[in-house]
């Protein structure tokens, strides 16, 4: 992408709005803009990152046996009726009057209507287990919405909902999920610690939030610091491997993490004061075990192999990828900008072109763009015609991992410089020399 | 994706609510599910379908330049107060109070907050032309929601939103995404032809509707033959060429096409009888120039080379994937089920184990699947235990382009079957072979 055609409005001042560093980087980059309370746009630059985080958790969900399906976004109110959690609500669920006057709401979550969707089809347990996902808007009326898009109202939520005939094979879709989460954060640079969480609203006996750990994060945590250390599950996990997913669940709830509304003082303290670790956090991902809590109210049953009626188990896993965007920069930005990791930064690779309309600047320039491109890099091209203090800067601010920096002065020497965005560290090689480094390093 | 592990509720019965055909195919292949009058879940394969479809169109509407970004589903009813539409949109637009009694609505169209976003972040000319669009759900309370997503309530549209800084930038902002969408109906395997049409209440001067032919078509269309044998814009298109443009534009409008509210009898009848085409069709794409209907309204003006300010011309243009799903459907099906075209198919291949736990059988499929996969097609490997019959009838339902059929006596010798589900043409050949032929097709 040329600048010069793209559209990326950076912000000269900092935003008096925004309370914390995410929001105000947002803003200040442009990637996104406040329309109404609680209510923003994904502008260009916002919208690449969210659609790589989108396939991160996409990916790690598929790679688990999670299915997509796209539900909407209204729902009548009927379906919330069956589970009495129409009335139980409250004031953050939008509630809606159609043309009709048929009362509906825009979807907070989806649990009534996939547990609806499940039993108009699924009557056997042959057809299980079975998950079924989807990246979809909520809404949730936040009485004081804040932070940007970290506590929006219109948000983007993966929501996941698992089925199974009995409480062992829910656990199964529990540890599936619980790998993939581990997956999915660690893919976009994140160490997510699983602490044991409160059900709330969505019921349940057992749930499990994924915090990582941020200065400006909104709830105080503690945990073991082994749990810096913890092996990630790899590419070839075996989803199907019971025993080996429950390992894994072992091993990452074997030392103390929680979040202060479930935290144990004593439990805590038991711990070697060396290997305690007392600091703030932010919620990236929640899961729950909730059993037949909605199947039972909205009869979703199945035939056992002993022919019998059962009502099955079900959990639900969510992911915020519009909340995830800001806790990663939260968690990974300098006094410059945005630090963005690897897999999700917007472009992986931003060309600077110190003098456009030099004609060696252009021509070089247009050698690494078209090369990159084609190696598959989504490569910027800063070809406008702003100074180059100015560049520098907003490449700094917009957090690309990868700063390709082509001047008149080395250019004549045929070479340009390699800028580290995360460590500053600057390397001058030629042209090729550059291209081959980074497509090496892919 | 192994359809053991998939979920693909084929109806058994032609579901009676279906009028037409698109309706009944998509229920019967559980692509999609109502959730309440004109609201849809788009279940698996209906998903992957919808994915593929906004993929296409992304990449055109790409090409041509514009740049995506994603505006939020509800909007203040300010911002339509400014543009004057808020009591002028009647009862098609669902209008939403939130907790604060805040009046909102839910979007059914974007030119007020796009003219919003503009007029916040562009003040010069040298910023244009600009065309900015998104894929985002919409909502319109129609009275008689009906033909499952060709007319829905909650549905998605691609809309993008040309900004330019005078008439002649605009038309050709405005060639650009007629060629575009020229590139795009093309590329899932549709003949669009382009209909003068009235702007309604998007307003403005110049407009295209986008007809398929479809014997249900829901209206009367009346063009020359030529269309048929017209060219369709290259992938090598230079889209900043104006003359070129206007030369695809020139051509394609170069011979009567109107729509009945548009027809004229005369200018129809003046056509050799020979070269008449008149049938039904289906609206897949509204392009519309409307100048400066919203900008002057709201105020979105850039200061031009000449040091003054210019009230920006604009012009909108959609399309919508989830009408454009059924409308494919009608325009390529026959007795048996769906015939996809190539590039929107929801798997490219369907694999036939005719006999799951047959040990050759079950290698064979495996080998198909697994080399196929790894040349990057999407596969479906029926590894059921329906019985071969069902099997080959939900293939053809389906509508996957090439089934490979794997069945008991054939592999004896290595053999297998390969099905082209448009002609029917049936080959016998090696496991081999017929990896190597598809691969080869590719």
């Amino acid at each position: 992408m040329r600048l010069s055609r793209f559209f990326m409005p950076i912000l000269k001042e900092n935003p008096k709005e925004a309370e914390i560093v995410s929001h105000r980087l947002m803003l200040r980059t442009g990637m996104v803009r406040q329309q109404s309370a609680g209510i923003y746009t994904w502008l260009p630059l916002g919208k690449r990152v969210l659609d790589k985080v989108n396939a991160i958790i996409r990916e790690e969900q598929n790679r688990s046996g999670a299915i997509e399906l796209l539900m909407p976004t209204l729902q009548s109110a009927e379906l919330w009726q069956e589970s009495g959690r129409y009335d139980a609500y409250g004031k953050e669920m939008l509630r809606i009057k159609d043309r009709q006057d048929r009362p509906m709401l825009y979807g907070p979550t989806n649990e009534e209507m996939i547990t609806d969707i499940f039993r108009s089809y699924v009557k056997s347990y042959r057809n299980l287990p079975l998950n079924l996902y989807h990246i979809q808007l909520k809404f949730r009326d936040e009485i004081r919405p804040r932070f940007g898009t970290m506590r929006s109202r219109e948000f983007l939520m993966k929501d996941a909902y698992s089925f199974d005939l009995d409480r062992a094979g829910a656990e199964h879709a529990y540890n599936k999920m619980f790998a993939a989460y581990l997956r999915t954060f660690d893919r976009m640079g994140l160490r997510a610690i699983p602490m044991r969480a409160d059900t709330g609203p969505i019921g349940g006996n057992l749930s499990h939030e994924f915090i990582i750990l941020a200065d400006t994060g909104e709830s105080e945590v503690f945990c073991h610091k082994d749990f810096l250390g913890f092996d990630i599950p790899g590419e070839d996990t075996n989803f199907d491997d019971v025993a080996g997913l429950k390992t894994i669940f072992d091993k990452w709830t074997s030392r103390y993490a929680a979040t202060s509304e479930m935290h144990d003082e004593a439990a805590f303290g038991a711990i070697a004061e060396g290997e305690r670790l007392s600091a703030r956090g932010i919620e990236v991902g929640h899961i729950f075990y909730f059993g037949t809590k909605y199947s039972e109210a909205m009869g979703a049953k199945v035939l056992g192999p002993d022919g019998k009626e059962h009502t099955v188990h079900m959990g639900s896993y969510g992911i915020g990828p519009t909340r995830l965007v800001p806790a990663i920069i939260e968690a990974s930005h300098d006094d410059n900008g945005i630090i963005w990791p690897k897999g999700i930064a917007p472009f992986d690779v931003v060309v600077i072109n110190m003098k456009t309309g030099d004609e060696a600047c252009d021509a070089a320039c247009g050698k690494v763009y078209s090369d990159l491109g084609k190696a598959g890099f989504d490569v910027l091209l800063d070809d406008t015609d702003e100074r180059a203090g100015g560049k520098f800067a907003t490449a700094d601010l917009i957090g690309v991992p990868v700063q390709v920096i082509v001047g008149p002065r080395s250019i004549a020497n045929g070479e340009v410089e390699v800028k580290d965005r995360k460590t500053g560290a600057r390397e001058t090689m030629t042209v090729e020399a550059a291209i081959n480094k980074l497509v090496a390093a892919r």
